[in-house]
């Protein structure tokens, strides 16, 4: 006997809003037609005989009439509804594009149990940023705050088009981790199955096992940083877009692909997320050709020219990083620049040293529009050097075992860099805190939403 | 005074492998040209006079022949070491590809610094499962290792260049969270600065929140379960396929999307992979159709066809799985098979139970080739409901708080799924043990490499 299974098609589901609508300048075609269409009515405003009812769709803000006399509603309609609806495309010069539609069939499919504890439906939201945050799953809904999270996801899908055709392989590495990457306090310790483990802070160990695998890789994914500051700058979770590649010539090689990544990456959002950069008026910045000083020079530079003291010799005070930026924006016009050489004292293990002056390390940081948004470098490579680095530094290899086998069985010259997604999107956006670029952002106070 | 800062150029650096070979079908275009390549020695073959090398590039092995009278070598060459070389590309009817290198003058670039301690260069590893992972940094050098996950690369894109296109939105959501989404003790807890945080089991409430804001979202990343299971099945940190969209008219939508996807990725795979899929012998399934049963009529089927007893009425037994798909594959020819209407005994709280019959959800799990390796469904998406469903299962709803907003604030009738990347793999290659297509698996007893 024979079993009745029923059968599911392979089939995509269309959205009804999918080629309803006018395309860009060719109104004419689109005109007179009368539409499905589905979304949140994000405002009604009453007018003297009819309503303008704006619909809130998956991707765009759209002018509707309604006429309670020429269009039958069936629920209760109020702001936040999700509806379904008829609608006629309708010529409107007034409109930004040209058109509206006058709907004519309305049906509630879902209607609000409670007024919004905060308004989304004006232009931008005017609350606190800790409103802004608590509110997180309501204020996303508001038109600018969702285009952060869209210009996000293109930078996303730039960076991994630019590395996927260079011939970069995608990995998924552990975020449960035997050993800290980075060392230090500033990491996450997890109760396993009664041993310790750690949350990843960065997956360096492993995207430098797998240079030896397929040469070029990159990972875009979350890390772990339980870092106690609280500033506009940090956040505790953060999305790590990281590469690593083999073969290389110079640490110069990694600055050269990064430069040409973020270029193409951003040539990618003005061609595809026109509409948000729009509404958000954002400013591309130039990275075709990016300077370059080394650590100690931008050090002197910025003491020199702003008459300051040189307090921390191995790192930057958070502004003099936005000071070297306006030197080099006034000078060169660039909103990036590449810091390079690091003081090896400040760097991990596992940085390259310079040949010429061990003190510093074959590493840079890239600094936008006053922020770091990258650390990357040259790693070492050969067995020996790494040992004795690690010796000079008072750690013990015997805890980093399976790790060094990668530098015993042979590795290219290679290097790579870590760039954090929250910190370069509120820049490209010019977000005072970088929270703002993160959806649900987790910090020293916040774990929720 | 201006400041002299160097610059770096936008330039992508080039692998020396670049277009370097012969085309397929287009041999004679290559032959007779010099190149310059880049690999690791996989292995040497003394013969006669000379020696074969085979070459380790990012994405193949290459026959190169090496006679030190007519190739200068420059440092210690072993099986491991990383070189440069120059070689001409000589015509080989006996090579595969028909041609190979013989190589002019070889770089050594670096060389290792001890024997493997296993032997990777075998056409497969000849080890134990713990001795594959034990020394997975090396053991992942190996061809048909590697190749394992370059196909979970190209599932990855496929699935992902499928939702794009689809208009789903990426997102991505926190990892540390304040409340388990699936409920139960199998949740990771965290000592996030004196406060309790968990890991996420699934980006579950943060997918429902964006199908709020965008209609459709999806997310590949990591998720964490404190399972104490210690199976084939079982891995405590996975990388899950998420999606989830709105406006849904029943939950076989979601089914209908799924299936799409996976038949769109797996033609991807078809298309751009085809070498490692020769290399594993991959059967690829079909997917335009699937069959779908009730759970509790697949129990019966099961029960009857194997003269079984009903013990667990809630839930499959994993032999039962494996059963069911034996049925299904024999009477219609199917690897898939999705089971549908799960008791809601057995479902989290935000299933949408069956208005026909509440003691059975909305919901499906996909089964391909004997495994669990998606669980979907369609969500609630009305307050009340929630609500009331929370109570009767005694669940205190202010814990839920930040979630039980967008039901208050209106949401359109949702669901969406989460695809287990490693079972789906581990299947598609028929591996046996799903730890096997895991980059570096973490299960009870392992935590690294």
């Amino acid at each position: 006997m024979m079993t009745a299974f029923e059968t599911i098609q392979a089939e995509t589901v269309p959205t009804d809003n999918e080629n309803n609508f006018p395309a860009e300048g060719r109104l004419q075609e689109g005109l007179n037609q009368e539409i499905t269409i589905h979304g949140s009515v994000h405002k009604i405003r009453k007018m003297s005989g009819f309503s303008f009812l704006i619909l809130r769709t998956s991707d765009r803000l759209i002018q509707c009439v309604l006429d309670t006399g020429k269009c039958r509603v069936e629920g209760s309609l109020k702001e936040e509804a999700c509806i379904r609806a008829r609608a006629l495309v309708v010529e409107e010069p007034r409109s930004k594009t040209g058109w509206e539609l006058h709907l004519t069939e309305i049906e509630v499919l879902s209607a609000p149990e409670e007024e919004m504890p905060v308004v989304i439906n004006g232009k931008g939201i005017d609350a606190s940023l800790e409103t802004l945050l608590d509110y997180r799953p309501l204020t996303l809904r508001n038109e600018k705050q969702r285009a952060i999270f869209k210009i996000q996801e293109g930078l996303c899908r730039g960076f991994r088009a630019f590395l996927e055709k260079e011939e970069f392989t995608e990995v998924h590495t552990p975020k449960i981790v035997y050993q800290g990457a980075e060392g230090g306090a500033n990491i996450f310790r997890l109760d396993y199955f009664g041993k310790d483990a750690y949350l990843a802070q960065s997956p360096q160990f492993y995207k430098q096992m797998m240079v030896g695998v397929n040469e070029r890789v990159f990972e875009i994914g979350p890390v772990f940083r339980a870092e106690k500051h609280d500033t506009a700058r940090h956040l505790n979770e953060y999305t790590s877009v990281d590469f690593e590649m083999g073969y290389i010539s110079s640490f110069r090689d990694i600055c050269r692909m990064e430069a040409a990544m973020i270029k193409s990456s951003l040539a990618w959002l003005q061609s595809h997320y026109e509409k948000e950069l729009a509404l958000l008026k954002v400013r591309i910045p130039e990275a075709g050709s990016i300077p370059s000083i080394r650590f100690h020079e931008a050090k002197e530079l910025i003491a020199s020219r702003y008459n300051r003291p040189l307090c921390e010799k191995n790192d930057f005070e958070p502004e003099e990083e936005k000071l070297l930026c306006e030197i080099v924006k006034k000078e060169t016009g660039s909103d990036f620049v590449f810091v390079t050489h690091y003081p090896s004292a400040k760097r991990p293990f596992y940085a390259m040293e310079d040949e010429e002056n061990p003190e510093v390390t074959l590493s840079f940081d890239l600094l936008f529009r006053g922020l770091e948004v990258t650390t990357g470098g040259q790693r070492i490579h050969d067995f020996r050097q790494q040992l004795a680095k690690m010796e000079r530094m008072g750690m013990d290899p015997s805890l980093f075992e399976s790790y060094l086998w990668i530098h015993k069985a042979g590795m290219p010259p290679h290097g790579g860099l870590g760039l954090g997604l929250e910190r370069f999107t509120a820049r490209l956006l010019e977000l005072e805190n970088v929270r703002q670029a993160a959806l649900f952002p987790r910090d020293i106070h916040r774990v929720m939403p």
